[in-house]
Order: C-alpha cells, then sequence, then structure tokens
C-alpha cells in the first residue's frame, strides 16, 4: 500500500491526505458522526454596498477583479444550462489571461462543452477540479494529466461539503436567466430559462464572493427570487447566459431498444407485484430512456388503479409534467428541470416545486426527503456480486461520468438498478466494482433483460415476490450468465497513481480513481 | 457616571455589558464594521433522524424534554399571531413545572396576550426577555422588576444578533398554521392561517433545536415551505396553534379624526410635491390609522396620474392589497400580514411575495432592500430637535413599545414621521428624546397638524418645496409652538438604573433604559 493510503470500511484503499489537506476513510453508512460546526461565512455589512440596491459592474472582469481573484482561490459555478453553458470557459480564458493560477475550478457538474478547459489544466490556470469529470474531463484526469487530484462528489455532498467547510469557495460565478441589480435571480424567466438555481444556493450562501451573470436584468423585485440578492456582491450583463435547448443532454426519449424496453417492463411489473405503486407512494427516475419507460408504465398502472402518487421527483421533462398535469402525481420536487417543457410547469405551476441539494439531498442535515421515496430508479456502470455499484468509470478505468444525485437517491426506500447485463459484449455485473460509488446495503433489486436479481437483505421483497413469474435470481447467476455469453471480463489496467476519488454523502473517500495505463 | 456605562457616539450613557457579556457602544452610522464570521450551527446528520421523515412527538413538553430544555437555555419564538399567540405562555408554563429556571425568553415581538409571563418572571423560570417589551412586561420592566437587562432590537437587528451570534438559540418553538411531519411548515394555509413565518426564518436556520407546532399537519410535501423542514428537530400537533383574527392588533382602520387626516393630507401632498410619488416610486407605510390614510391619498394621486408603484412594502392590508389588485403597485413585499386580506392576498397571488428580516432588514449583509423604498412612513413617540426619536418609552419614561421594522426602515431613501404635535397635551418634539431609538440623520421630515419640519440636511428637499404653500416651518419653531400651547414639558422621573438597552441595526447599544421611580 502507498504511503498515505488506508483501508477504508468498505474494503477500498484511500488516500488519508488529497491536495494537501486531511481526510477521513469512509467507515460505513450512518456510522462517520460530524462533530463540529458549519462553514462561517464572514459578516458583511450594508455599510460597504451600494443603498440603491445597484450592484452591476460592467463586465465579467471587473468582477472578478472586484472580488479579488487570485492565484489558488476556489471558483464555483452551478450546472443548470448542462451542455449549453457559456460562462464557465469565460471565466477561465479571463483568468488566464490576467496570469491567475493554480485555481480549483468547484462546479456542481461538468459537461462536455468544458472540453476548452484542458488548456487551462494543461497552462497551470487550473490546478484541479473538485466535480464531475465527464467525458473528455475524465479521460484527461484519467490518463494522470491534472495537477492535482480529482474530488467527485454527489449533489448532497457537494452541499453538505460547503456547508462543513471541506471546500471554501473564494469566488461564486452562477448564470441567472433572470436577475434585478440587486442581485435577486431566478432560471424560471427570460429568454434563456433553464428552470430553477437550487444547484448554485449553497455557493451563494456560503461563498466570500457572489457574482451574478444574466442576460435578462429586471426592475427590482425579480421574483420569484430563487438566489436572494442579499447574499451577491456583482451583477454582470451579458449577451447570452446560455443555451437553454442544451439542457436537453443526454436521452430524454422513451426508449425504443427491445432489451431495454422490457426491463422497463420487468421493473414496473415488479414494483407492482411487490406493492410498491400504491397511493400515496412516490418515486424517483431519471431522464435516462429506460427510466422514462418505467415512468410510463407506472403511469399505466397507475390509471389502471387510480393510483395518485404523493410526489415525484425530477429531473423533470415532459413526460413527468404529464403526470403532473394529468393529476397522477400532486407534485413534482424538482432539482434540475431536463428538458423546456419542465421549465414551462416549473414557472406556471405551483406544484411542480423546485428544490435544491439542501432540501433534497444534503447528509449533513436534520433529514432530507431523498430518505423517504418509495421507488428510485437509478443506473450504473458496473455492480458487483454484493450490489455494490459504480457510476463512475466504465470498466476500463476510465473516469467518465459524475456522481449526480446517485448516491443521495441510494437512501430511498426500494433502490432500483434497471440496467442491460451486458454493454458493448462487457459484463454489468463483477466480482468487484472497478470503482465503488455506493454501497451495496444500499441497493435492493437488479433488474436486466435476463433477470432480476434483489438483495438478500429485502427478505420482505423475496417474500413478497416468492409467486411471481418474474425471473427472479441471485446476483452470482446473473454473473455467471453474462460470463457465458460474453466470456470473463478482463481486469482494467490500472497504475496506482490515485488521479480521482469517490467521496461518499458525509465526506468521507469511498473509493480511489486510479491513472490508466496507456 | 456609572461603572461600565461610557457615552456612546449619539451622546448616550449605555453600558459596555448586558447580563455579563460584552457589547459595544454605538459608534455612528455605517460606521461599526464587523470583522468576524457569522455564527456556526451544529453540524447534524441524517443518521440521527428518522429515515420516514417523522419527527411528530405526542405533545409540546415532549418536544422540550427531548430539546434537553434546561436552566439558562434561550428559547425563541415568533410573533406572527400577534396577540392571538397560543403557544408562548404554554412553553413557560411547562418550564415552571419543570423547574426549569433563569431562561431567556428571546420572542420577535411580545404582545398584550404575554401578560401571564409575568409570573414566570416573578419565579424565576424566566431570567430577562430579549425583545419588545410592550404594555404589561413594559410596565413591569420599567419598574425595575426583572431580573436580567431587557435587550430591544429591531426586526433587522434580531437578524442580525441570530446571524452573528450575539444571541445563541437553544430551542426555537415555532407556530405554524400548516406543517408536515418532516417540520416543512407554511403560514398562508390552514385554519389558523396568519401569512407567512419570515420573523422565525433565523431561528429555524440557527437555533440548535427547532420545535414546529401546528394545528394543521398536512402530508408531505407542505407547500410552500416557508420553513424547511430540514431544519427542523421535532414536529408538534395541537388543537390550535393561534388565533388568525387577533393578528389585526391595534388600528388598521383609516383614521377619522381631522387632525390626523390633515396629517396624512399633507404627508401625502409634500410627496407629490417633491416628485417622490413618481413612475416606479415605492413606499412603505404602516397599519396605523394615519399611514392607511396616506397610502389612501397615495393611490389618488397615482390614480389621477397614471402612476405604477413598482413596489409596496408591507405589513399588508387590505387597503394596500386593493391597491395591489387595481395595479396601483406592481409588488406587495410582505413581511407580516396585518389582517385577513393580507393572509388571503399572499396565499393568492404571486405578486404579494412573503419576505424575512433576511432579506427585506438584515443590516449585516450584502445590502437590503430597506434602503431602496423611496418613502418609508414611521411613527414615534418623541422627536428632539435635532431630528433623533424614540419609539420605544413614553415621555414618562415608561418602555411600552418594541422596535419593529422602524430603525430599519430609515434606511429608506425619504423617511417622513407624520406624528401630531402633542398627545394628551403632552408635546412630542422635545430638546432632547427621552430614549434615543433612531439617530436624528436618518429622519428627513417631521408633518405634524400645525407644521412640517424638513431636516437641514436635506437641502435637496428645501429647495424643491421652496415655493410650496405647506405649512414648512424649522423644528424648533414647531417644538415652540407646542409649547406655548401645553406649556413645557416635564423631564420624566427616572433612577440611574438601567432596565433594558436598545441596540442598533448593526448590534451596538444606541440607549439605555431606566427604571422608572415609582
Amino acid at each position: 500500500m502507498t504511503k498515505n493510503m488506508v483501508k477504508n470500511a468498505a474494503g477500498r484503499i484511500v488516500p488519508t491526505e488529497i491536495n494537501g489537506k486531511k481526510v477521513i476513510p469512509y467507515q460505513g453508512v450512518g456510522k462517520y458522526k460530524p462533530d463540529y460546526r458549519k462553514f462561517s461565512p464572514r459578516v458583511a455589512t450594508c455599510a460597504d454596498y451600494p443603498e440603491d440596491g445597484n450592484k452591476v459592474v460592467p463586465d465579467l472582469k471587473t468582477a472578478l477583479l472586484k472580488a479579488g481573484l487570485k492565484d489558488g482561490m476556489t471558483i464555483s459555478t452551478h450546472h443548470h444550462f448542462r451542455d449549453g453553458d457559456l460562462i464557465v470557459n469565460e471565466i477561465f480564458k479571463i483568468a488566464s489571461e490576467m496570469g491567475v493560477r493554480n485555481l480549483v475550478w468547484f462546479p456542481s457538474a461538468s459537461f462536455p462543452c468544458h472540453e476548452p478547459l484542458i488548456k487551462y489544466l494543461e497552462d497551470g490556470t487550473i490546478h484541479h477540479i473538485e466535480g464531475s469529470m465527464n467525458g473528455p474531463l475524465g479521460v484527461f484526469v484519467s490518463e494522470g494529466k491534472m495537477k492535482g487530484t480529482g474530488v467527485l462528489r454527489s449533489h448532497g455532498g457537494r452541499y453538505q461539503a460547503i456547508q462543513d467547510g471541506e471546500v471554501q469557495i473564494d469566488i461564486a460565478i452562477l448564470a441567472a436567466p433572470t436577475a434585478d441589480a440587486f442581485g435577486n435571480a431566478n432560471g424560471v424567466n427570460g429568454p434563456s430559462a433553464c428552470g430553477l438555481l437550487g444547484f448554485a444556493l449553497a455557493d451563494s450562501q456560503y461563498a466570500d464572493k457572489v457574482i451574478i451573470v444574466t442576460d435578462n436584468l429586471v426592475d427590482f423585485p425579480c421574483l420569484p427570487w430563487q438566489i436572494h440578492g442579499n447574499y451577491v456582491d456583482y451583477v454582470v450583463r451579458v449577451d447570452k447566459v446560455g443555451i437553454p435547448e442544451k439542457i436537453v443532454s443526454g436521452t430524454t426519449r422513451i426508449t425504443k431498444s427491445p432489451d431495454r424496453l422490457l426491463i422497463a417492463e420487468m421493473t414496473a411489473k415488479l414494483c407492482w407485484e411487490a406493492g410498491l405503486i400504491r397511493e400515496g407512494y412516490s418515486f424517483q427516475a431519471g431522464a435516462g430512456g429506460i427510466s422514462l419507460a418505467i415512468s410510463d408504465y407506472f403511469a399505466k398502472y397507475q390509471r389502471e388503479n387510480s393510483i395518485t402518487a404523493s410526489f415525484a421527483r425530477g429531473g423533470s421533462n415532459k413526460y413527468l409534467v404529464e403526470m403532473l398535469e394529468e393529476g397522477l402525481v400532486k407534485y413534482i420536487l424538482d432539482g434540475q428541470t431536463f428538458d423546456l417543457e419542465g421549465v414551462r410547469s416549473m414557472r406556471e405551476n405551483p406544484k411542480h416545486q423546485d428544490t435544491s441539494p439542501f432540501t433534497s439531498y444534503n447528509y449533513h442535515s436534520k433529514g432530507n426527503f431523498a430518505s423517504f421515496i418509495d421507488i428510485a430508479i437509478l443506473g450504473a456502470t458496473e455492480v458487483d456480486i454484493n450490489f455494490n455499484a459504480n457510476v463512475n468509470t466504465h470498466s476500463d478505468g476510465y473516469l467518465l461520468h459524475g456522481i449526480g444525485g446517485w448516491q443521495n437517491c441510494l437512501f430511498g426506500r426500494n433502490v432500483i438498478l434497471p440496467i442491460p447485463l451486458f454493454r458493448n459484449r462487457i459484463p454489468i455485473i463483477r466480482d468487484e466494482v472497478t470503482t465503488l460509488t455506493g454501497p451495496g446495503e444500499l441497493i435492493d433489486i437488479i433488474v436486466t433483460e435476463r433477470g432480476i436479481a434483489i438483495n438478500p437483505r429485502r427478505q420482505d421483497l423475496l417474500d413478497k415476490l416468492k409467486n411471481s413469474q418474474l425471473p427472479i435470481k441471485t446476483i452470482v447467476e446473473l454473473k455467471e450468465e453474462a460470463e457465458r455469453i460474453c466470456g470473463k471480463p478482463q481486469k482494467p489496467q490500472l497504475t496506482d497513481e490515485v488521479v480521482a476519488v469517490v467521496k461518499w454523502v458525509d465526506g468521507t473517500v469511498i473509493d480511489s480513481v486510479y491513472k490508466v495505463k496507456t
């Protein structure tokens, strides 16, 4: 074991220090108890802010200068524009031109549109990224090219890290579809409306300096004020703050693949047979093709049996909005809009509530609602025979995905991973996952096109389904079936150099991501 | 000068220590700059809270026991039910029966309905009150009967004190007209709807333990969630949480007194002539009889001249709601509803926005909107020849009123005090105020039935009104006129014992309140 590496409670080898700061190894679900106080931002005074409330400065560079941008600072941004973000690359372009070095970028997520940041990672403007490193940035990190170590957190873990002072944001730059000169801002109005700004809430509350960037400056008061101007230092007007059409990232249509439709159908049937689809139940389904198909099946069961869901957790999309408008769900509690129908519904319908990682996911809180969602439908790149799952790396070791709300949703009452048994002839079920993102004790059911595995910890579900015609097997049976078809999968070719770590929801380190051999 | 007393920047003698804690004397408007960080509440963990989100306990006593109620704790409550509060007396009855002693009561305001607390102040259950001590409690304090020293703060100053850690709340007990079992709560729905819960926001964010008390427990999610359950420890259901009809406290009808109508008419005329009533202007007017009449005159000027106000600041009432519904004001930014029409409007109309002392009044913030209100109409019990004003004590020295939002509103662009020249033959304009609540440099205009005085600092207003037919005089002329009619007023008969202090918006001590000679 390398110096400063320890084995954590999940049996994974993790560093005890990351980017020069001590970290705590994962101790098990609910085992690590924080014994400290929240991070304290500086107390401001109105005496230092304009009496007329006008915080507008001419441009982003001026705002960054006034905010005191300098070497080594932590710069945060949100990802509500997803692949349509127009501000992040601009921030680091300015920083690079100013000769500022060794910044930490702390996004709530990154997207392929951020590929241009690679040059700032290379030229020393950015030291490292704490946030999801997807696609091109993931490849860059996996190949060991980033100076610092990447830190991956769930959406809730990001709130926790800010609240707890693990990450201290020097400057938050928050793109806002609508804002007033005081800095009140929202995501539901304006030509670039993207829905909400919940991922920016912690940044606004805890960052030392907060800059709002908008292309729709309105008279005070900007309502709803999803972000309060009372947290804001400067407001910048730009021509275009983001491309809302590009919030439609990834698959947002119901799958047409027969295998995947079968998975969706079996998942819904299982939920129905296990009695999970009942009056007042709640569910979370993502925006992927299988998930959308599952929601659609849920809707059918509900219609046929006159069942109303108490709430559905979004990522909202047109399918979920239709369920709300049809009265099949009473409320959507929405963390991010995945299409423009979601944006419209949130703007118009008070039963489509915007949420933030504080209300939904923060584990260092007096509870959060992730734990009372009845059915949580999630994905995975790999699952092992103990139901441990990976969402970050592929089986070749490459870091290609962020965590999103995935870890947080594991606290749902019934966590189901509907996944194909293999992808590109690579089996998904492994003896051991390449990267551990979430512990198996929180994962209840794996649904594949060739069978369903139920976690033996859920004897209650096994009992309820004992007379089912569904193809319920053991997870080892599923693994063996995949291997019979695809052959035994090869291990990824990794070095022992840690290029990133995966944090658990409580800020402890659950696993390491290693440099791939290239 | 007594030991531990100093003269502050306003020339008032104030203690340097209150209830055993060091305090800072007032240093002038905008002069005291905080150089510290916000108070840090303890970090909680979901591992310690019920997974199903059900925080309901059988009764208030159980909740207080679980919250660890013990001697010397600080107990906070809000006053959205005003004189219809039903919970506060119950809290201290339980505490007294449990034998708990030396509590600090930290309400956002107190009302005559809290007179029963006198017995708990006498028997040692309550050590002292930090909050407004009106009516019977004020008399009790003024006569030197409270064990500790009272501390009066503005609504904004209360948020500041909590945020800055000056007051550390051990248990917040928050009456809520609607709540779910997780603790999400609001004031707009339910049989006891009182409008909003903004005064409880800081308590929820910063208290160590938070108890929600409701008579309308609804299914999750309770929306709107004006208070987030993520801050809440326990939820208690009671038969009746408050009497909403009694939020109609004090005068909430337009005055019929000819003198007061004259004051209102002159105030509105002055605002019109000075060009303050113009397209997009904003105003704050209270719920007193003169204020309501002034709003009514504003409405007339607006109608006659097709002027729309950008927003009105409430305390809302039916008159203001009518202006909103007529389109004379675009938004109401409401801190507390003063009647049931205000409650209805807030529930139904998204342009009737609930606010909190954080958004509206906190001086230790990156600005707040009190400073961009064009016309702030406020009251006073006394004004001196330097425009300093008193809202707390009467001229006999008795502490009979809280500060409310009064100090915070002084930051408005044009602060007008429409007040009678004398009350019960006691002149209002004095050589020196009995208690200094707000410095004269922030008070622009005094309007009395016998003349108007404009602060000489406002040469711009004097210039604009130089050809006016309004009876503009000097404040000394007004004082002399009152004294010609009523005689020179007597000084209050006070001892040198400090029974309470008045804090400025920044937490410094602006004046002392002395025990009266009885």
